[in-house]
């Protein structure tokens, strides 16, 4: 059966069927109700339907956002839901908890939604290819890559920026500016993650100039909640006493691990330096303004659509694409 | 063409066709691929498909957003999305500019991702039946209500607080600690929106206790950008000095309207009492803590969804929630 067919039972021309079909306007009430009819009773449906029935071609692109707490990914959700209607896609915004696994709700979210393409947001670094084989459709990792797995360069796409080198040139500032027991904020040392790799860029830049990592100033706060930046800095403060500054892995973190300073009667920064990365509204409204390597959230949600949309259409492969930080001078640092 | 039909002349039982046609995965290879080459051939769709091929249902909410940059929504947002995904609907998120028609922009979403519901985050309060026509599907305002409009009750649904209440509890607080000279930021005293439900609790506190509205101290930002806020108090400043207090429309841009204080020497709360209305994580973590009156994020999401979810499953009409507000106390109001 084809649109010819449906035409000539309803004594009306190929191009009205079309119209009804695609629902445009300007087709009379009358020849809109016969070819409803005719297709109904016959169960026609157009060719294209028909061969992808039992997997429809759908405009949905998944986004799964682990770490909804993070004000960081806020900039980047709403560039990346920007871009895809842009593009002509429909964002379908998936949340995942801390414990949850980032690969398998976006597989599962992939069949229940017939996802076209997939952007993970804040995922962790180390897929193995077996891992992301369930997957079956082209994915972006945003903000990170997959510097602790196994897969091949062409197996993903990402959009970062160099995390380990944004943190080495952030603590270098204040290297350069003389502290020399600058204490440390983040999630965790050894989670393959974003906070691992800003760990080591912490840790060089204290080797470079001879000082040896003291665990003692390192604080482990397992998510990027505010609530657990404050409790950081309280634990930190109730061990020791003589850093003088602090490398804080994320802005948020950094507002709320100030806070904390300033109610214990610290005065940033004259008796203790603050830094961070991300460069988010909040940071710039503090008390005061904090000093931070700023990431492109805008540019980080647009350019992950725009490789993930040249691979469901066919123009491009997987491909990596490192963005630059700009340091954002405050007032949250001073000279030691 | 029936199920039954298929089955036949595949040789196979009618629950294997469904099996096949509904994506179970206890289907042998062969038999599904047997099934599937006869729904390709006699272009077969199960009847609700046949029946609703031109109007085919979707699970898709759709949520238009006001107001990216407000921080506030971030929240309600989150709450929404997981709502949505609990009761088995797609959250189709569309955000607009200021200047933009939420009620055109939910009608176009409405017809281009066939959607089952709309929720509308921070829209105005003037609709007539006459805008509202064309959406054709069940809506629920979301942190407002259509106050200054011409809608029957039972022609929308509603989530939201009173803001004029609120406002007019949240300045009482400073009159009760003696202020009089009581400045206000908000975006416009007459736009017919949350602003204009504040500007009136704010008149209405200040009469209470005999003082006149100065227009003076009335400053108006246009958006809910927290630069605008701090735009707003330097205004302020800079044409009096000789206000105790400010009232502050959001949190957001109380966070800011107090950095602008600290910026140009002024103490909170010594020099100026600063109150918002909000209650967001970011201004917990302001130096000295915001004074806010918290709206449930959480909870005005999750009854967004209910009472749209009700009335798209046909359980019950147009409703209308008023939830409260809790004082939140932080140190940035002291007595004159």
């Amino acid at each position: 059966m084809t649109i010819k067919d449906i035409a000539k039972i309803c004594g009306v021309s190929v191009s009205t069927v079309s119209r009804v079909l695609n629902e445009h306007p300007d087709v009379s009430e009358a020849n809109r109700e016969k070819v409803l009819a005719v297709v109904r009773e016959l169960h026609y449906v157009p060719n294209n339907s028909a061969r992808d029935l039992v997997k429809s071609p759908s405009d949905a692109i998944g986004l799964v956002v682990r770490g909804v707490g993070n004000p960081f990914f806020t900039g980047v959700i709403r560039a990346i839901g920007e871009a895809c209607e842009a593009a002509g896609y429909t964002m379908v915004l998936h949340q995942i908890r801390s414990g949850e696994d980032e690969l398998r709700a976006g597989a599962e979210l992939a069949r229940s939604k017939r996802l076209r393409g997939l952007i993970l947001l804040g995922g962790c670094f180390d897929y193995t290819p077996e891992q992301i084989a369930g997957l079956g459709i082209p994915f972006v990792c945003c903000t990170y890559t997959n510097s602790f797995g196994t897969l091949p360069a062409d197996a993903y796409s990402s959009v970062s920026i160099d995390d380990r080198q944004a943190a080495y040139k952030i603590v270098s500032m204040l290297t350069q500016r003389g502290h020399r027991n600058i204490a440390v904020i983040l999630n965790s040392v050894e989670d393959h993650s974003i906070s691992q790799l800003r760990y080591k860029g912490y840790c060089q830049a204290l080797q470079e100039c001879g000082v040896e990592v003291d665990l003692e100033l390192v604080e482990e706060t397992v998510t990027f909640e505010m609530s657990d930046g404050y409790a950081g800095m309280e634990r930190l403060m109730s061990r020791r006493d003589d850093f003088t500054a602090v490398f804080v892995i994320s802005d948020a973190l950094a507002v709320a691990a100030m806070k904390a300073l300033h109610d214990h009667g610290k005065r940033v920064p004259e008796d203790c330096s603050v830094v961070a990365i991300d460069g988010i509204e909040m940071s710039s409204y503090s008390v005061p303004t904090l000093t931070t390597l700023v990431q492109p959230q805008q540019e980080m949600g647009e350019k992950a659509v725009q490789i993930l949309v040249d691979m469901i259409e066919g123009r491009a492969g997987n491909r990596h694409l490192l963005l630059d930080t700009t340091t954002r001078e405050g007032g949250s640092v001073c000279s030691v």
